[in-house]
């Protein structure tokens, strides 16, 4: 929409691309949202989908320093979500391997469209920064004329 | 990997879906879960999925109850960032316009294949929830015996 377009009465009506109006909708855009906020998982899931890592390899090759205990409590919960499958080997001492069940293969490809998504926009998210910001600092240089609008500071 | 399978010495090494080991991957992968891990602002990009929306209209549309500051700060952010458009026409009183811009549509793809994903996977999910704890209650209930394992509580 131009600056110059006259004002609508009401505002053009779609589809969201997801209906959060409805709980089970709402639920799974949370519930997601849930699991991409926890990074460490989402560090666990990149790491895996290369190959099966022992426990002290995850935690060598997750980006920040993960502590022994988050890393397990991590593994354990994605384990419980059914999207790491740990194997013990009954040797001495035990040798335990974390790996991808295919549900947690499938999340990959999401990671992998979140990543691409950054990367290609990054220069305009960026571009976008300084713009706002140039424009706040002249707002802040040159406050609105009296009537142009209500906010003058 | 089936649970007979030999123990193997060197783990199956491949490239990860996304490699965190170089700054930039993972500062990708970061930047798109930090927008992601703030919900509000993943509700104001799905509900003008639909379309442009006045601020009141943002407002009531967003799941949970979003205060006006809140909103304020999250549609501010991501006009800074150039997802969203802001447009004031000037009117008595001003009538504010907010809706996606080309990136913020580009997004809502993401937002789209998270909650599929999700939707699909959540039978699998609560299923592996549920003989995880009932194979943890087993465990708390029958003690591994002397030998089998370090864990026996």
């Amino acid at each position: 929409m131009s600056a110059g377009h006259t004002a609508v009465t009401t505002p053009a009506r779609g589809t969201p691309v997801v209906d959060c109006s409805t709980p089970r909708e709402e639920c799974a855009v949370r519930d997601v949202l849930d699991r991409l906020g926890d990074r460490w998982s989402v560090y666990v899931i990149v790491e895996l989908s290369a190959g099966l890592r022992r426990f002290k390899e995850l935690q060598r090759a997750i980006p920040g320093d993960i502590s022994q205990r988050m890393l397990t409590l991590t593994v354990r919960r994605l384990e419980r979500d059914g999207l790491v499958r740990r194997t013990v080997y009954p040797t001495v001492p035990p040798r335990v391997e974390y790996e991808l069940t295919e549900t947690g293969h499938s999340f990959t490809h999401l990671v992998r469209a979140l990543a691409d998504w950054s990367t290609a926009h990054r220069p305009a998210i960026a571009a976008a920064r300084e713009a706002w910001d140039a424009a706040a600092d002249d707002a802040r240089r040159h406050p609105d004329p009296p009537g142009r609008g209500a906010r003058t500071s």
